[in-house]
């Protein structure tokens, strides 16, 4: 870090110049919208014609600012403000363009925009950063949705920072072609050989930092009515997609307690367990939640009349901390265990897949907390719930922030209900921070 | 009754002769099994021609033996064997001989072919009883199963006694025909209008009682080594058939506790609230079972990732007593209410179908103790789970009994697994029974 978070100040010409910019950051989200709608919301698939439209018309916008703009072998976009030491390692800026399927027009996009506006009014203030700034637009950050075989979302940026898995090109297969992502990379014409041979195309050795806005996909802020969030980490999840409660079938009428093996009583038993215990942590101040996302009993068996002898349920239990995920873990199985021997059924847990919590660099939180502060806009310290390409920043060790914004209906959905104004005190933190850690003078 | 339970005395000369009908009742078995094997298991539709076909062996076996027979405006089979007092009400030994589709071959049929054998054995024997013994085979039994909008099963004994409900002959329809029960038994040769006319086919001014063998649709005689059962009552259902629990759905990383409205966390508490309850019933001696036969999520809704906000479920409590019915519906409404409050869910209990439980007459209870302790066979007094035609005459105020024999495997299923031996010393307890309160001198 050039700057201490004690040292910076707001630069009040930049603020205001962030300010004058809010017309043109609406501007671009409306371009963005009415190029991708759908009829109900909007439709930016991975790796296909809705991003790409997204990508060109960020990639022109940044050529009109003046700035440098490439394409990288993942397809990422990266649009270079060059500043005054092009020796030093440079700050990024950024997010992802592509959405889900009727998806909405801010979940990722505003990163992208907030970034593009803050260089725009950093060029329009006549201030030149020390630091290099690049805004990326990353590739198929929702490729938990686009793709099946993957390890994990966020492709876009995994590849550019080496973090693709042994063999995820030809594994991960996108849902509307059928065709791995190595294909699809090709036919868009990027180069998924570079990816596979290495290094990585973004090293810790050229970039200082990482610094993302997202909208926030939790009703948090919105609950307690304040319009910026401050990303402490993103958490890990532990995760059980496809388990099951073995029990046996029998009669509902004729067959008593002491001979029932009952799977949804059993499932209910660990449920409430689970319940119990996060509630327990959760007075203990523990960053955790947990998710049965699916419970069901198979809809061609079951009836009002039979026991059932069969639950399929899934399980998300996510934390910003690894021993409070792990310790969870360790309970799940000892309930697991304990509930097979009262209850006689057989509990399936594995594959149990396990990503690990991303913590946000506490000097980049405490700079955020202090420009928030300095400019008198009311923040909130807050886990992410959902992941985020910022996570494989601080996976691959570039330090890295989030700033989330408040965002009244979820994500992922039509419904996404971000207001400009909030997007606007977002982006003076960002603007703030960046001019801060690039080296403003 | 003619007999008090202690004035009973094995009539050897008639237990020798029931044993010595065991080949008899073997053929008559295999006989139903070879006319409706369907593959896999036995397939007789109520009011249909696998039903039909068993109707008419039977009928033709009690012809062989001599006995009156006659089809009543239901279609429910009636072979007399006349006693030396026609003018004293009668009794009345049988089941019914339809099916569920894909079933087990002793599932009603067992009662039929025992009385069958018994009255062949007093022949044998040269024994007249007092009174007319009359063996009946009902229709449709398994009509939860052959018709939708019908007001429970046994739509053949129901209609026999009086106990259709207004419009049931119109709502009942058939699923294999789509038509209503009165075009069923019209086409088959039957005269609904006789039935809705009334007055009902078999009164308790005509019959002094009946008595049913059945194989027992549960586990217990199995798991206690037990042979025979004497039934003391049909358990009451009452039943949520279509309940849900509705909550919101949310982000399953982004939305903390306070804000979830999570509908599987509010169901899997009230599956564990009733089991307490349950358990609280069953160690201070009540009769009780609880089944949650269905709970699922939504399949084209439920993810790894989304707080379910919502859960179908389906719930069946039994009992042979009123008052432990109606007090775990009141717990359940109660503890639905505290949920609510809690977790932010609405519930969905209704319609809530309540079925009453039917008690079997106690001096008949005694009467089979009495007699098959007499006979040196071991009996385990116990409720029955399932419903049968003898509910009916009990509801109809005809005094009522139920001989369960030993079956391994649950019933409506090809692997019903009655063993001969078994069947035929609950015959025994039949014979013995029906000797007793028929006036065998």
């Amino acid at each position: 870090m050039p700057h201490s978070a004690a040292a910076f100040r707001p630069s009040p010409a930049l603020d205001v110049a962030v300010i004058a910019r809010e017309a043109f950051a609406a501007s671009v989200f409306e371009t963005l919208r009415a190029d991708s709608a759908d009829g109900r919301g909007v439709t930016r698939t991975s790796y296909m014609a809705g991003e790409q439209r997204a990508h060109d018309r960020i990639a022109a916008l940044a050529r009109d600012l003046g700035l440098a703009v490439s394409v990288d072998a993942a397809g990422n976009l990266a649009a270079r403000f060059a500043g005054g030491r092009p020796d030093l390692p440079a700050w990024i800026v950024g997010s992802h363009l592509d959405s889900v399927h009727i998806g909405g027009n801010f979940d990722g996009a505003a990163g992208v925009i907030a970034g593009l506006t803050v260089i725009a009014a950093m060029i329009d203030a006549g201030i030149r950063p020390e630091r290099d700034i690049v805004l990326m637009a990353f590739r198929a950050e929702e490729s938990s949705t686009w793709f099946v075989g993957c390890h994990g979302g966020h492709l876009g940026s995994r590849a550019a920072l080496g973090l693709l898995w042994e063999g995820e090109l030809d594994s991960a297969i996108h849902v509307a072609t059928g065709r791995p992502l190595r294909a699809m990379m090709s036919e868009a014409g990027f180069d998924p050989a570079r990816i596979e041979a290495g290094p990585p195309i973004l090293s810790p050795a050229d970039y200082a930092g990482y610094v993302e806005l997202h909208i926030e996909q939790g009703p948090i802020l919105e609950h307690r009515a304040i319009p910026v969030g401050i990303v402490t980490g993103i958490r890990g999840a532990y995760r059980a997609r496809n388990a099951r409660a073995l029990g046996a079938w029998s009669h509902s009428g004729a067959v008593p307690h002491e001979y029932r093996q009952d799977a949804v009583f059993a499932m209910a038993d660990l449920v409430m367990a689970l319940d119990g215990e996060w509630a327990r942590r959760r007075a203990g101040g523990e960053d955790l939640v947990v998710t049965v996302g699916k419970f069901a009993t198979e809809a061609d068996r079951h009836s009002l009349t039979k026991v059932p002898g069969q639950v399929d349920f899934a399980l998300d239990i996510r934390s910003q901390s690894r021993a409070t995920l792990d310790g969870m873990e360790a309970f799940l199985r000892d309930q697991a265990r304990r509930i097979e021997a009262q209850r006689g059924v057989v509990f399936t847990l594995d594959p149990f897949d396990r990503s690990m919590p991303s913590l946000m660099a506490p000097e980049l939180v405490s700079a955020l907390q202090a420009g928030a502060e300095g400019l008198g806009i009311p923040v909130l310290t807050m886990a992410s719930g959902g992941g985020h390409d910022a996570q494989d920043f601080a996976d691959a060790g570039i330090p890295a922030a989030m700033i989330f914004v408040r965002n009244d209906k979820g994500s992922h959905n039509p419904d996404e209900a971000m207001e400009i104004a909030d997007f606007m005190q977002a982006t003076r933190v960002l603007a703030n921070v960046l001019s801060g850690v690039a080296g403003v003078e």
